[in-house]
């Protein structure tokens, strides 16, 4: 089982990577029919005629695989990766065969003031595709408990 | 099929609801087995131990839910929702049971300078539980076509 990082081990600069994982076509269409069903995500044809020029993933499929590169990956926080928000941006689409890995730097660490056992780290989160362009930008916060008094 | 809005359509202040939806321990827990496999979104007993006090759908679950009810409500853009970006918060979780709808406000309409066909809408999309207490935040940018000429 990997180390457990607690706040005090997140120093800005940080950074972490994941595994990656290849986007097919089935998996886009499925993800799509439950929770993105528009025509340029379920529909190849459809897709040519849109601003996609092709079948194009939801931005909610790269931000949920996005998701599990994560927790599979190197930044191993103690109690979790628990989000409290952020900022996202999706510069360009993801499409099937494009292969996604997430790379992390920590931007700031804050401790609680009114809960000294924890704080806050700000992370930017990058979904990069397999020409190294990233696909999803995410500044996100994140409740990171301080290492307990031993 | 509802009738399509354009930019010229979509004035500052204008409102949009969806319908709603009802969150299962299946649904949850199969979101988290692909996507964000953490135990206190797999596990009741884990979850019990964890910040969550109970089994806590992942924030993706619930901001894929939440499209999938803007996909179908009233908000029926031409050519469909596409998203650029935005700033996202998630105040408090969801649970297994609630019951999820989405209230959309547009919060500012910009015509493209490069391209006068389309143009930037940003609306604040709040995802509320059955408490009408909000569960996501969402302040995204949407690229929006143009009514064109007749």
């Amino acid at each position: 089982m990997a180390k457990a990082l607690y706040l005090d081990d997140l120093a800005v600069g940080r950074k972490f990577v994941t595994g990656s994982t290849t986007l097919t076509v089935e998996g886009c269409k499925a993800f799509a029919a439950e929770f993105d069903p528009q025509p340029f995500h379920l529909d190849d044809a459809a897709a040519q005629q849109s601003v996609f020029g092709r079948l194009a993933a939801s931005g909610w499929y790269t931000a949920s695989l996005s998701m599990r590169l994560l927790v599979e990956g190197e930044m191993t926080i103690a109690g979790g990766l628990i989000g409290l928000g952020g900022d996202m941006s999706w510069p360009r689409p993801t499409y099937p065969g494009d292969t996604l890995h997430v790379e992390t730097e920590v931007l700031a660490v804050r401790v609680s003031d009114s809960k000294p056992d924890r704080g806050v780290v700000t992370v930017r989160n990058q979904t990069l595709n397999q020409h190294g362009e990233p696909v999803q930008i995410a500044v996100v916060k994140m409740m990171v408990p301080r290492r307990p008094a031993a």
